[in-house]
């Protein structure tokens, strides 16, 4: 390992609004060694996702801010290739959340080992893994979809929506998507079977919406806020409940957000709205892994990966997640499998 | 009965904004007579509160608009002047929605029996009736207070506030009450035993309110919404419950209300808002009314009421239940027990 250096990727500064490629910077070290207890790793395939951006700012968003110098937070699937950890042999194959950076430390008491069995191994951070999970047990355990309920979703054709509605689907609902663009609705109701889709960008989302919802929503499935949260809120049916899973609109901004108050049809259809952390779920992880890897090999979970070669393009990528050109689950391929 | 009217104030106008005298009339016409099963009633006590301006617009809220000309609704205590139903005789206290009337008719299979041995009459549509049923459940159904949670409430010198504040008191809560002038303030850290209140004219009530909450909101009771709710929401804790009964400062728009947006903080404290309707707890009325009963009666529960002379003086004194000037539960005393 001596002769390799680790690149890595650090936060330079603080992004003011949307991020830009100055905000990130490419450095370059010496391999870390593990301690008892811990794997060195090298990195395969890494995530993109929106929480990332929360992470960048001041303020505590699930953890604390990335200090100024650290490397950016992600998850990635990777190999062992060295193990002070008797769990763990050169070669396994392992998903945590160790970062933007070629090598890594990962811990053997907390770092899960990946079945290449139950689909390619970059699902197990993209259908099988957090966004996955994200979208099973957001729906399931907060928006409890019952047969015949229809289900609205934001940012349907992202990472988690995809798999929101599919499983909204499964589960016997109406299913509608909000996404950017006739090639996103196309694959919506094509693709992933959504019932019906709505372009953001159309001239009346709100009026497109209500056709879509003809008997209101009764799940909405929040990963944007502003004002396609804004169009569904009216919508909402009587014991209707709101999924705010993420809210990729106010991520930007420098100011505090204002909307429509919601405040009446909340009260009115004595709708429960409630934030959805995934992290606050881990007990449920495996048993919704499952479920999720069975309806992958039945052919019933469609995904699709936007992939970008090597990792000193991932900077300019991230903002891709921002301003709609991204589509399917954003992947950095940091080295082959 | 021949030679006696009955008044009855009916809907003249849907208010444009705050109601007004005018919106309202009073007429007179025939004592009603009751059918096999129904009672005719003598109203002695009639409840005034905010729901009834929702009723009086053009949306379905809760239950569709009370068309021109019509009877206001309205709680009432009243005094049976005749049976024809077994279960209830002349004489008789009952307790329905007969409106804003001398006489009305009610069903003897839905008018509830009121004893007298629980409290003052007009006790059975406040802190034993509706309102104080509505924070009960409200606060214990939806708010699921915790031992050493911090309550923050809403209008809380008011009819549903005022309970709402002790019952969170009696559950061994902080609680901190928001309400409008000197007088209000004292009242609820005084008489009501309230931890902290904070002026809701304040010039800062931000500050002022993140001052009362060191350790952050576990539970907050909505009655008003606005910038009273867009001050409370930036300090939510933690796995929050907000319960959105009422929003009063939202009745009497004409435009649709704009708000801080509140989806950050109940994306990242997975906070749980709520609508409650009173109306979809019946099953739990008389469980809470024998418990609020039995607090009264213990001196636990103090309530203040703020009583208007003669219906025809209904319509003025329901205009001061929208800028402040009302103090405790407001009732119309329509004729004597």
């Amino acid at each position: 390992m001596a002769t390799e250096s680790n690149r890595r990727i650090v936060l330079a500064a603080r992004p003011a609004g949307a991020p830009k490629e100055s905000d990130l910077r490419l450095e370059e070290g010496p391999v870390p060694q593990p301690a008892d207890g811990e794997l060195l790793v090298r990195t395969i395939w890494l995530s993109l996702d929106p929480y990332m951006r929360l992470r960048m700012g001041t303020e505590v968003r699930y953890y604390p801010p990335i200090p100024i110098g650290e490397v950016i937070v992600g998850g990635a699937v990777s190999r062992v290739v060295e193990s002070r950890h008797p769990a763990f042999a050169p070669g396994d194959i392992v998903d945590d959340y160790t970062g933007w950076q070629d090598y890594a430390i990962a811990q053997g008491a907390s770092a899960r080992k990946v079945d290449p069995a139950l689909g390619p191994l970059s699902t197990a951070i993209g259908v099988l893994g957090m966004p996955g999970l994200t979208a099973y047990l957001g729906l399931v355990k907060v928006g409890r979809p019952a047969p015949g309920d229809t289900v609205v979703i934001s940012a349907a054709a992202g990472a988690v929506g995809a798999v929101a509605g599919q499983v909204a689907k499964i589960a016997g609902c109406r299913v509608v998507g909000i996404a950017g663009g006739e090639e996103k609705l196309a694959y919506l109701t094509g693709e992933l079977g959504f019932d019906a889709a709505v372009d953001r960008h159309g001239n009346d989302v709100p009026g497109a919406l209500a056709a879509a919802c003809p008997d209101g929503v009764d799940v909405y499935f929040e990963n944007v806020g502003g004002p396609i949260g804004d169009a569904v809120y009216p919508l909402l049916a009587h014991g209707a409940r709101v999924v705010i899973c993420g809210g990729i609109s106010h991520y930007n901004a420098t100011e505090p957000p204002r909307t429509a108050s919601h405040l009446a049809p909340i009260l009115f259809t004595e709708a429960e709205v409630k934030g959805f952390n995934i992290f606050s779920y881990a007990a449920h992880y495996e048993h919704a892994r499952r479920r999720l890897a069975r309806w992958l090999a039945e052919g019933r979970l469609a995904y699709r990966e936007d992939i970008v070669e090597g990792l000193e393009n991932a900077p300019a990528a991230f903002q891709r997640l921002f301003d709609g050109r991204n589509f399917g689950k954003l992947l950095v391929r940091v080295s082959a499998e």
